[in-house]
């Protein structure tokens, strides 16, 4: 397909496919004569991934420029393919390890993993940002004085799970690798905020039926 | 107590609590004589939210200010007063309701509330953000041409119905009202990312359980 067809299928602007070209986002079309070049659907996917990463995701070219480059990286297997472009994707601060309440965060995160028997998660505290990420949460909220540590957070991590189940039930309808580095991707950046929407709405929802609104 | 003492409590450098205080994220002290002022435990706990806002929910400085209003305003019942702090933090684009994507993605929610029977957030669908970001992330997967409706969103709704009881059960345990909105607020703050990387997490346990290192 020609670009105004590109642009019409995936309802991005020709003058943003433009921009997408030259940064680098999305590779050229074939070449058919020196003024215009020619799309196939792989194209168009990708466009839309791209388009939904800026848009909803609200990621910064340059990281989804990071991202893409591990995605396309046919050297490396599934699941790292997959965790690299996951890690790539903007993260909280990193820890202060020298801060006692990082520390207590810690040792709370390392009960949590062991009392759940998560033995994969365990192998990877040091290399993975989530494992980092809950640890800063943890802190800050201990910061704040309040007690949140493994007892508190095992009857989330078990919903999570249940929640992460789905999310790889799902992983595993479609078809081809490609396809299924591309959904899980979406997963980070679509499915977070929609499931970020769903848990306030069923908070708005579980508050009503609770105390009205008073 | 005094700043210095202020500031090694919170962890907070005088230096960021003036600026604090210039943009009215924090209440004046009790001014003592004219270089002393003299700030109380609840200086502390506003300060730590507001940090906890500024450094692990990276929300504006105006936003928080705004948020905070909500929180302060007494002219309100607990219920709206959360409300209105929480639908004052950052959330998705709004939905251009002329796209067809937008137009199908309502159909779906809509079915989805109703198979929930999720009463009070049907009431909602016309003010609440949550609503409105689970629509646009909605129509960004069926954009990709991924089937996503009710029937896919059933079973995380679910989930997240029950993670929004164990909030509010935690909300409860605290005595006054101030605490619960402070908690609540925090909740969508330090929580969701906390849920985030626990379900992070847990897709990474679950990878490796199902396929290994592969």
């Amino acid at each position: 397909m020609r670009l105004a067809e590109l642009s019409r299928r995936s309802g991005v602007s020709t003058a943003t496919i433009k921009y997408y070209l030259r940064e680098g986002l999305l590779a050229p079309g074939r070449q058919i004569n020196t003024t215009t070049a020619e799309y196939d659907e792989g194209h168009l996917r990708r466009l839309r991934l791209v388009r939904a990463m800026i848009q909803v995701g609200q990621i910064p070219v340059a990281t989804v420029r990071e991202v893409l480059g591990h995605v396309d990286d046919d050297s490396l297997g599934r699941t790292i393919r997959l965790g690299a472009a996951l890690w790539t994707l903007p993260q909280l601060p990193e820890p202060d390890e020298d801060d006692e309440y990082v520390r207590a965060a810690h040792r709370e995160v390392a009960a949590l993993l062991n009392r759940l028997g998560w033995e994969n998660a365990k192998q990877l505290t040091t290399i993975s940002p989530s494992y980092r990420s809950l640890v800063v949460a943890v802190a800050a909220f201990r910061r704040l004085g309040y007690d949140w540590g493994a007892e508190q957070l095992a009857p989330y991590a078990e919903l999570m799970h249940r929640t992460a189940a789905l999310d790889l039930d799902s992983l595993e309808t479609y078809p081809s690798d490609a396809e299924r580095v591309e959904f899980a991707l979406l997963g980070a950046i679509l499915h977070e905020p929609a499931l970020r929407a769903l848990h306030r709405l069923a908070q708005e929802e579980e508050s009503a039926r609770r105390y009205g609104y008073e």
